[in-house]
């Protein structure tokens, strides 16, 4: 059985939908989604950085983060054919471990917690497929690497790209 | 560079030392190390196995276990010639994230956080060799499994087996 490991936050968790109002609010900013196009909120305020880095990394930032759209029915689907895990970065903030496990647990309780990955390094992941919006995380993986579409990586080239979870069901589910 | 993936509890914290007198004052008994020999605390007291994962759970049983005798000394000189990972198995401990976390960057300062991993199903690990007490661990693993020896692994047979960290050196340092 084919593995893919699957990212959480931009690809199955709606950070962005948190984070620009939430940004907004505790920095007295006024961006928009658009704003966000080929960046990341800390490279737009550089100065703001480790501050937007503390913001993120209390405990229950992640808690209550959106469930991006299809992804709970085509990772459903994708679990009956394929050996799936959920590998995400939660090196950078370790606050956040229990409330990415307990989101998980929440909206994706198919997933068997043992298939769940908290790491930082992605080149330690033994698996066919990752489906990330970090192109960084490709390198040295010994899968294909998968883009999913955020604003950050609008201008990233030289990898499959997907634009959402219908585009992975076509992909994986023919 | 050859990637060396390493296990926490009974590899390189001392489980064990804290486990028995623990167990002993939580639930009234009175084992010794000896009485370990081939077993878990778990498998000694089935009865008790939920409440001793209860115990296990609590967000600081892990913050201060000892350091296995020179791991610290044979990481360090290891981490010069190989690609080094830890490696640990947290999904069970959902509430021992943020401790084991804390643990490593006190004890192991020279491990890069982006090189640590959680995780529960060990197949998942691309490395050239993994150091664990769990053989479990080494079903499905792609490179090869070292069995660190603890008292609960006495009888488990099959696998290379190291019984300190001077034995790593010597395996790993000639």
């Amino acid at each position: 059985m084919k593995r893919i490991a699957i990212d959480m936050d931009e690809v199955i968790a709606d950070f962005n939908s948190k984070m620009v109002p939430s940004f907004n609010q505790r920095f007295a900013k006024s961006i928009t989604h658009d704003d966000l196009d080929g960046h990341t909120i800390q490279q737009l305020f550089p100065e703001l950085k480790s501050d937007i880095n503390i913001m993120i990394g209390e405990s229950d930032f992640f808690a209550d983060l959106s469930v991006i759209v299809d992804s709970q029915s085509v990772i459903k689907q994708l679990s009956e054919r394929y050996d799936i895990f959920i590998t995400t970065a939660a090196m950078e903030f370790p606050g956040s471990f229990t409330a990415k496990f307990l989101w998980l647990e929440k909206h994706f309780p198919f997933i068997d917690p043992m298939n769940i990955v908290f790491c930082g390094n992605k080149s330690i992941l033994h698996a066919d497929y990752l489906i990330d919006d970090n192109a960084r995380h490709f390198n040295g993986f010994s899968g294909e690497g998968i883009l999913f579409s955020a604003p950050h990586n609008a201008q990233v080239e030289g990898f499959r790209r997907v634009n959402n979870w219908q585009e992975i069901a076509a992909l994986f589910l023919r």
